[in-house]
Formats: structure tokens, sequence, C-alpha cells
């Protein structure tokens, strides 16, 4: 989905092939995705994995996914490591313990410090954020990049407590090439269940 | 150290101001720094945080962190993703658990599903890495970044179950901007053991 949301924020088409998840550690997908992961990036130039690189290559080749001069392209990409380095760790570490720890005695202390972990990050992003639309002026990647982060937390709750990140995620979801990209994403899940 | 050695690397002359970490939290630095982190950057036309944005304004102004065509830097800058948001945050974790749940009952279970997080990001690591002496042929800010990462699991004894993800490190840490930045670095803390 992030990629996809970059692609129809630039105008570009693409193509999608799927992975099956029995596929991913297939020495031919190891060979483009070492950690065998999704997605991975085809050009006829460049081979790329992790959903931040590609995106950042786009935002370097297209216009439309950051501001065109240099400190402001510079503030954007820099949201995008915060969005992955910063933001989403402690979100991952949610979701693991949320998959994996359910049965375990100390689940529920486990989850308190990881929630307190995801809230201080969430109460500096959203002092940040204050009223501001987008976290610097116009839309950009690290916008996109930060709303798919929080998107993570869906059913959870815990964005809900902001309403200016809850705000922020629904301006995100509410755009043209969101919307596109979730309808052709969502077209392929139909699709493969019909296979 | 991270950005020191990247500027160590690139051969540009900086000035270091360190922020106490009482002041982390102070407004004047939540303004240049929203999560209360380091380090800052700031040159007369931008002020970043995140080390991988700072090291990425870097590798975009000044030769010396990637290859100068645009598939060889597309593939330098992917794998400083790749140690930034696929291998450190387990290691970040571990750092976690070590920290504040060693009188916990269930540490000892945690650990050990928290390493084999670490493990199988390292195993895949070690696969693509193989006989290579970088990540992709020359050294670059991806090298830079993994070892740095890589280096947060001295003392663990993890990494030396890879002996080429070892000697990756060893190779890293040998070059002669590593140990600029470090004597730089080390020579700050004593001063300030001092003052």
């Amino acid at each position: 989905m992030r990629v996809r949301w970059a692609l129809e924020e630039i105008g570009q088409p693409y193509d999608v092939s799927l992975v099956p998840m029995a596929r991913l550690k297939d020495p031919s997908h190891l060979a483009r995705n070492p950690f065998g992961q999704i997605p991975t990036y085809e050009d006829s130039d460049v081979t790329l994995f992790e959903s931040g690189a590609i995106i950042l290559l786009l935002v370097q080749q297209h216009s439309g996914l950051a501001p065109k001069d240099a400190e402001g392209r510079a503030r954007a990409i820099m949201w995008m490591f915060a969005a992955l380095n910063t933001v989403e760790p402690p979100i991952v570490e949610l979701e693991q313990a949320d998959l994996t720890e359910t049965d375990k005695s100390w689940y529920g202390e486990h989850r308190a410090a990881i929630t307190a972990r995801i809230t201080a990050r969430l109460d500096a992003l959203s002092a940040w954020l204050g009223d501001r639309e987008w976290l610097e002026g116009a839309f950009s990647a690290g916008d996109l990049m930060m709303v798919m982060v929080l998107r993570r937390l869906d059913g959870t709750g815990i964005v809900e407590q902001y309403p200016n990140l809850a705000a922020f995620v629904a301006r995100g979801v509410a755009r043209a090439a969101y919307r596109r990209a979730f309808a052709a994403q969502l077209a392929v899940f139909e699709e493969s269940k019909t296979a």
C-alpha cells in the first residue's frame, strides 16, 4: 500500500506481481529481497527492497511527493525516517505481542510497557503536529509514510486518544491517490480469493 | 557516532554541541528535534533530526558515501533503510529488555524470542553478504549504517556467531574515518567528565 499510494500520488502506472507467502524464502525472491519481505520494486534500471528506499527513489525522480526546494525536500525525507525508525518500531512490537504473547501470563504487563513506548512517541508527534494540516507545509512522502505507520494501530484505539493525529490520518486516507491505491489493493485480494 | 563517521568519510569539518540528558525535553530542543532525541544537524540552510536523514543529506551533497551512478546510489540508500527499519528494531528491543526486564520472571523467555527475531535478520544479512567486502561493491553509507547497527550488539555475542558479519564490522571500524570519529567522540566524553 505504501508504494502503491506513492505511485498514485505521482500518477505513474505500475504492474503488480504477487509473491505468495510460501515463496518468500525462495532463492529467486531472496536474490531480489534478501530479508524475504515485500515489497520489491523493479524498473528498467534498478531493483530495490525496503519501502522507504523505493518511495525515496520516486521522490527523487518525480514531483508530487516533496517540495522542490532543497530544505523542504530534506525535511520531507526526514519525516520518512522518523516514521520508519522512531514511530514504527514500537508499533511493530505491539503487533508481535498481540500475535504471539496473548497466551502468556505476562502479556498484559508487556503490552502496557510497549503501549507506553508508543504513546511517548505519539505525545511528541501530536505536540509537533499541533493544528498543522501536514507535518511540514504541503503533503509529502513524509506524511504518506507517517499515515501508513499510524494506520498499523487501527483497532487499538491508541491514535484516537490524539484527535489531531486521528484527523491527520483521516486527511491522508481521504486523498484521491490513497483511495485509488486502496481500491487497487482490494481488487487484488478479491481476485486472489476467486482464483 | 553515525553522523560523525559520515562527516569524517567525506572530510567535512563540523562543530559539536552536547545536549545534556536533562535538556532533551526542553522546548528549545524539541523545536529542533520533536522526539527529544539526538543527534540534530544544523547547517546554514536546514535543521534535521534522524541520523538516517542527516546522513542521506550528506550522501546527496558530497561524494564518498555512495557510488555516483543512479543505480548504485539507490542501492546504497536502500541498505541504509534496511539497517534502520529491518535490522535495528529487534536490536533496540533487546536493549530495552536488558535494561528494563531483568527482574521479571519472563525475562529469559522474552529475551529468547527477541534474539530469534534478531538472528532471523542476521541469517539473511549474512547470506546476502557471503564473501563480499561490503554490502554492494564499494563502501557506502549503507555499510556505515549497518556496521553501526550491528555494533549495538557488542557484548551480546550474537554477531560473533556470523564470522562474515563480524569481519564486516571489523572492516568498518578499522576505517580511518571511523577511527577519527571514535577518537573525537571519546575526547568529548573525557572532557565532559573533567568539566
